[in-house]
């Protein structure tokens, strides 16, 4: 017997009256989210199919809501009336993303349009989890205040370098945390519904919102003292079956080599963390490790340029492995490996084209990453606000209990 | 700017009156295809919130399709009129599935229950592509002759072992095939709509229907000539981009190893595959490579059991990266694997425990498949049935336009 079917996309029981309101409600929202411009009740009438008093109706209930907003009044360049456009509203619910990342903290406020309306840095030495999490969640009232006045924070979404599950760090050796409830402290403290996911998942979305539609598939490998990967698979993160997908820094590049601390020998880790590449000159306290290593790089230091090399060829032998197994060939360099891409891409690249079986009939393409070391940071404040335009309704019912 | 929404659930256009009338069947079709027992009107309409007209007019309309059936009266041991049991047709479409392996062809028939009807096997030696096929369609003429009588074939899928594009085989070691359309002749021959997938998936697919609902997501690899490997998670099988996921037997093990067909050095591929573990000394023309190592295993040979032990390590270093990059935690040991899973399933299981970091708290779980070497071929038929289970309404339109 086949037991279960793949689940299709039919809703679990009949489609009535009160939910036929919210589908034909979430379908008006979306065509004005994924308009590029300004859209008018005739053509979100003409787009859905809906008639116009049911879409007069709708556009009603959202400009209530602070969901969209009508633009100035424009001509579409015929005769006739001039037509209002109706777009994302930019004074209305808003996303929070914070990041904890080795060198400090990042607090950031998305607006739904997905436009970052504040960004902030501190850097932090490191410290125990309790005071940072004091110290992120003071960073993240400031940023709330900052946009008070024209936005609620509605949600947030941290991102921290290791793997999650209900709300608790399992295991994040850059910052020496194993089993850190982040998302309880975080929670009490802002009063906001807070979610914590793994950081290369989150920038991996950050690049998905800032690459435009050609990246809808990709692996985004995030460097830095961990290394870890987000997989995207025709716009959807593929969080595995826990959200633990990508631990990209634990493949086996030689499994007889160097121990590694999570008990395995050989991992990428032990060749391509910016430890490694740093040798065992340690850096100046008020330098990052990437500027130190860049900067040797520049002067032709020879052991940095070799570390390099081997970093780079490590990178690109377990970056085949995770091609040959998801069937994905764009690469997008994150992170510290962003910054060194100069060095190191070419490498990777040569590993790819050898070791990916599809490489001679289907070419890999590998870049840096456009958002940079912000990346997981804006992915966490997107991924905050896309709570809400994936539901609409959502938002709409706390609005009417709120004023109730 | 947020250029693209993760996609949600919500239909292109509006909702209107027919598309509404095919939801609702298909819920209540759904309603008859999960339940465990023959399922009555007033338990369907209670199920779906649907009125009893409505649950009248569809189940008429599956009746008179042959998706469906009236059982036998049942009592439902209370007092009262006795209910008539409603079950999925065993006299009405079927699925086929038919398979090349490197020792031969299969061919599968299920019925709309996913219980198989017809299968078969021709052990037939290598041959080029066209003869193949063309004993290949011999052979699925043959099954859907033998159940004409009681159900109608509607469509096919063949399994082949390697990479598929748009039906045809993109490379094949095993079988000597590079860019080899397979669907076209086959559907020629057959006049039936053919899809071609990759082995491993399909077995993946035959297994998870066979394996019941605790096996939601694993790794299902199979072992032969060639190594492939399905992915299914949460009951969906992840295809990759193109559909060429699970490459496992080009992940690099050892990346300064032997050289592999594929260019690379080191492949998993090099350490495990049939030949690589019955060595130098041939088989017999008329025994299978997997007899040959079983006997000389059971026998004690040091060679064999060597070469099983460096298999069984090999495959182990290949999976952890498997597990690393996917977060699943089951793995099922098919094809030629499931045959030798005595000899390396603790080796396997040994290395997995050591280099998946997330085993530490949150054990692996490695076990023999229960389909054996026809798990593809029954996929492939179970494939192609649950297109008809997922969108009965095509079926049944088909039906009225051949009858009008």
């Amino acid at each position: 017997m086949m037991s279960h079917l793949r689940s299709g996309r039919l809703p679990d029981s009949a489609v009535r009256q009160e939910s036929l309101r919210s589908l034909n409600l979430e379908l008006v929202f979306r065509h004005i989210v994924t308009a590029d411009r300004p859209i008018s009740r005739t053509e979100l009438a003409n787009a859905t199919g809906l008639t116009r008093p049911t879409i007069t109706r709708i556009v009603e209930e959202l400009l209530t809501g602070r969901l969209i907003t009508e633009s100035a009044v424009t001509h579409n360049g015929r005769a006739g009336r001039p037509r209002v456009g109706l777009t994302l509203s930019k004074t209305g619910p808003a996303g929070l993303g914070l990041d904890i990342r080795a060198d400090g903290l990042a607090a950031c406020v998305v607006d739904l349009t997905g436009t970052v309306r504040q960004l902030s840095f501190h850097p932090a030495p490191r410290s125990d989890a309790p005071t940072v999490l004091a110290d992120l969640a003071s960073m993240a009232r400031a940023a709330v205040a900052a946009v008070a006045a024209e936005l609620t924070v509605v949600n947030a979404t941290l991102a921290v370098p290791g793997p999650v599950r209900d709300g608790v760090v399992q295991s994040a050796p850059a910052l020496g945390w194993r089993c850190v409830d982040a998302a309880g402290p975080l929670r009490n403290r802002l009063g906001l519904p807070v979610t914590v996911d793994n950081e290369a998942n989150l920038a991996a979305l950050g690049e998905m919102y800032a690459g435009g539609p050609t990246d809808t598939s990709f692996v985004y490998v995030s460097g830095g003292l961990d290394i870890g990967a987000g997989i995207v698979l025709e716009g959807q993160l593929m969080r595995g079956t826990r959200g633990w997908s990508g631990e990209l820094g634990h493949v086996s590049v030689h499994p007889d080599g160097e121990p590694c601390p999570c008990g395995s020998r050989g991992c990428l880790q032990t060749y391509a963390s910016l430890s490694t590449i740093l040798g065992e000159e340690s850096a100046p306290a008020d330098v990052t490790p990437d500027a130190v290593i860049i900067n040797r790089a520049e002067t032709g230091a020879p052991l940095t340029l070799a570390a390099l090399e081997r970093a780079g060829t490590a990178l690109g032998i377990a970056l085949s492995s995770m091609l040959n197994i998801l069937d994905v060939n764009t690469v997008l360099l994150g992170g510290s490996f962003s910054l060194l891409s100069s060095w190191i891409i070419d490498i990777v690249k040569a590993e790819m084209d050898r070791r990916v079986l599809t490489a001679s009939w289907a070419p890999i393409a590998i870049r840096p990453a456009v958002l940079g070391p912000d990346a997981a940071v804006i992915g966490a404040a997107l991924t905050s606000i896309d709570e809400i335009r994936q539901h609409p309704t959502s938002w709409l019912a706390r609005q009417t209990a709120g004023t109730a």
